[in-house]
């Protein structure tokens, strides 16, 4: 089963980024071809039965599988970055951190009103940076159609805060 | 041909990051699929001569047809990264910038000695970033296959920095 060998994949780095914190590392995933190009058909096929107009990827491991998703269906891809990162006009969500505040941008012709987005990033969490992705798809009048996410910490709710913009939260591995 | 139509897609966005630099916007070609789509096999029948065994991109747009890349080439993906992210122990490589230094990371376990790497990125300049990321590959034992770009400025000579890893420099793209 694909969640398995993800699972066994994945590497538990201990403590990273801060003490008490066990980080799920992509790397050795990204290391298998044959599973990566399994992992980006098992993303398509969680969203078939869902319209996606264009897929927004968060900077930066956002990009990893979301331009291989966006391809695979055959729509646009949009990156969606840190602030300072993207040449042309931008609009701004900030959005805070344990510590401080960050903040993202998308390009002012990102997305068209009334698109469907579908936000990829490689995991879930406590979802901060996935309601500031979805605030910026509002704000230009598009919708969030759906998330696709690798890896799901289920046990941090972070679906919870993005039922508020979409019903539909998909991911391959859940903890 | 391709490469006509990738610099008429290419937004050019005037004084960014700094006043006198013309900045080669690539949003627009992430938001059409079919040519993306062409990008990545031109990307791969490139370098259908020269055995790889792994791509390496780097940080950020280089994660975004270097993914692509390693699926359509059948070999692993390595991230290089901008340091402090990377959550493995890693190795280093601090280079120099207009104004300061930054330092470029890889996982330890990245490359196996004698393996033939290729480097990719969107878009290659001086090549400060890339002879970083060249060294890091070195520095565990491993080969500098090519170097693979959407987008080369070939009049600030990056090229010749790059021949001392690597004679194999591809781009689809020249100014």
């Amino acid at each position: 089963m694909l969640e398995t060998r993800i699972k066994q994949t994945l590497r538990d780095v201990a403590d990273f980024p801060k003490p008490g914190i066990v980080f799920k590392d992509i790397t050795p995933v990204l290391k298998d071809p044959a599973l990566c190009i399994e992992i980006t058909e098992a993303l398509a096929a969680q969203l078939k039965d869902i319209k996606i107009d264009v897929v927004a990827g968060i900077e930066s491991r956002g990009f990893l599988f979301g331009l291989a998703l966006a391809q695979a269906l055959k729509v646009p891809f949009v990156p969606i970055r840190k602030i300072g990162k993207l040449p042309y006009k931008t609009i701004q969500q900030t959005y805070d951190l344990e510590y401080g505040s960050a903040t993202l941008e998308v390009h002012e012709d990102a997305f068209k009103a009334g698109e469907n987005v579908l936000i990829h990033d490689d995991l879930l969490a406590t979802g901060g940076t996935v309601v500031a992705a979805s605030k910026l798809v509002n704000q230009l009048q598009a919708n969030v159609a759906a998330y696709s996410f690798l890896i799901s910490l289920d046990f941090l709710n972070g679906k919870q805060r993005l039922d508020l913009f979409s019903p539909n939260t998909f991911s391959l591995v859940s903890y």
